[in-house]
């Protein structure tokens, strides 16, 4: 089971990227094929003394793929990028799964269309750790859908609840539905809808319901999934990550101006750091992309080489453990469940489009 | 000049609500109304040692509004409520502004009837202001309207521009658009159609539009002004509160934890005591209710004395500097700039809305 591994993703890649796969074959015993311009990744692996190391492969691409180019463009002109060549070894069964840490819009578009969605999924979504006061929630989406429809929100829910479960390790996980207020009735038009529909799945076992959630649960730990919509679950990831930069500036700026405070620091410096890791996204690795057919984790583009390596171990769990198929089976269970028995056209609607993109 | 207070609004009403209301009498001379049970206001007049202090007025009302009323059974049966019996004082011209950190849903389909929105506004907002490491940042808006359309946007960027310029006293503050990337194209369907109005609105000079801005700028300051539909607004402000709560609990548990950051803590805490002062929402008073046709400031429900204290000056300030007068006067510049000599049936179709609205 080998991890296939961008190595020209990132703002640090090669260097980071290689260095982090190298970090993720000594420690864990992953089997990695790094993909990327050869040259480049034989330079770094010398570099960092690891070009004996067994169980690191090299295939090479020609083209790379730029933080700026669009989608489509990649899609059309990039075909021998190390995102398309990289892909193509986990549909031809050659890696287990693949990394990367480059352009994320191309990664998704890449991966939507070289290995397909999952049965019953309309559209991949992002899946994001979050740490909490109880230990850690996923949102999802985080940013692959910005304008979702009540099917996508059903879908999210049955993904991330499968990947807490089978990742997260959590029995029965709970899943919330980010919403403007606790209350049933709270939310927009189409969160009220998504609510019943969870409901009814939450009644037979498909997923544990816990009801709407608000921003504030996020870091409470309040539900161990968060289902939103792509737009608003970006902005909850992203004002989050600077909420932990604004702090910690103004800790920096308190402790720059004051001998007191210097000095307190100096004795609080072990705690600080283990906050620090405590709340640093590399520490938790990529982000899976959930409900493509098979397994592709998209990293932070800054990633270092620390969330490299969690990330590269992220990706061989996932495939070892099998989500797709837990995946595959919960939207069966679903579709026994929301049987068009009901008298709203609406909901019979839903559901059939829900059907036929099952069966 | 007189500032309507609803005594009887908030968790710790009408103790804390008595208590900063005096505060502000006393501090910056501030004129105030008290409405609610008469009796207990004097009570708690007395219980503060101002029961002779000049400038306190009481206005008795029979009905309290509770924090689980929805606001349909308050606009129907609670019409002698502090809530409605206060905006009623603000629409005779009893009092110039109107405070209540009471149920939030009731405050503002209250003022909504009984105020009424200004010309060319079709949905009161609710501003935010948020601390930032350059300053403050007004998000708008956070929470009164879950479902947008591309004409409130709009309305959005005018009042809370108007809002940064004048209270903010920011000269042509910058005006963002919270999307999922800075990109032009980068968005929802809805935020891509906002973007192009703004984006006019900005070439004629009516706001300073600066573009998208992402969650991640919100701490940062990028803009003055942050548009936001209230559901991801919503959400944004409830995850910045829950994750600065969060750091602090971490904070707390990692110095109970350890000899030495103990230790460390002693010599931080005024440090520790100005950055909590920095980020504490309580130091920025309420959230004005902009658009309705009078001044109307909503508390958080868990305000005290001081958050209660700030509010009051705050609406004060409202009605002095003409805030309304400056919204309607860029209404009617935006109705100038976005003529309809487009080749193009959306942007024809929200223009005319928008126009007999104003008109």
């Amino acid at each position: 089971m080998k991890v296939v591994v961008d190595a020209m993703g990132g703002d640090f890649a090669p260097r980071e990227v290689v260095k982090g796969a190298v970090a993720a074959v000594k420690e864990y015993g992953t089997k990695v094929i790094l993909v990327g311009d050869e040259q480049q990744v034989r330079r770094e692996l010398e570099s960092c003394g690891a070009s004996t190391v067994k169980n690191i492969e090299i295939v090479h691409a020609e083209q790379q793929v730029e933080m700026d180019d669009s989608p489509t463009q990649i899609l059309r002109s990039k075909r021998n990028s190390s995102i398309h060549t990289g892909l193509r070894l986990v549909k031809q069964g050659e890696g287990a799964a693949f990394f990367s840490a480059g352009n994320t819009g191309a990664v998704m578009a890449c991966a939507k269309m070289i290995l397909k969605t999952l049965p019953g999924i309309d559209r991949p979504a992002i899946a994001a750790v979050m740490p909490t006061i109880k230990g850690t929630t996923v949102m999802c989406d985080v940013g692959a859908n910005v304008d979702c429809k009540v099917e996508n929100y059903i879908q999210f829910a049955i993904m991330a609840s499968a990947y807490s479960s089978i990742v997260m390790e959590k029995e029965s996980p709970t899943v919330g539905l980010m919403s403007v207020g606790e209350e049933d009735v709270k939310g927009s038009d189409i969160t009220k809808a998504v609510f019943k529909f969870l409901q009814e799945l939450g009644n037979s076992d498909v997923i544990n319901f816990h009801g709407n959630v608000e921003g504030k649960d996020l870091f409470r730990g309040t539900s161990d999934v968060v289902v939103v919509d792509g737009f608003s679950g970006n902005v909850a990831l992203k004002v989050s990550e600077s909420a932990g930069w604004y702090v910690s500036q103004m800790l920096k700026d308190e402790i720059r101006s004051s001998f007191l405070s210097k000095i307190g620091a100096i004795f609080m410096i072990p705690a600080l750091k283990r906050i620090k890791k405590k709340a640093d996204h590399s520490e938790y690795g990529g982000a899976p992309l959930l409900g493509v057919n098979g397994v592709c984790i998209i990293g932070h583009g800054s990633a270092n080489s620390t969330a490299v390596k969690y990330s590269v171990k992220m990706a061989h769990d996932l495939a070892e453990k099998r989500l797709n198929d837990l995946i595959e089976q919960k939207i069966v269970e679903s579709l026994e469940v929301l049987k068009v028995d009901k008298d709203d056209s609406f909901w019979n609607n839903i559901v059939e489009k829900f059907k036929r993109k099952t069966i």
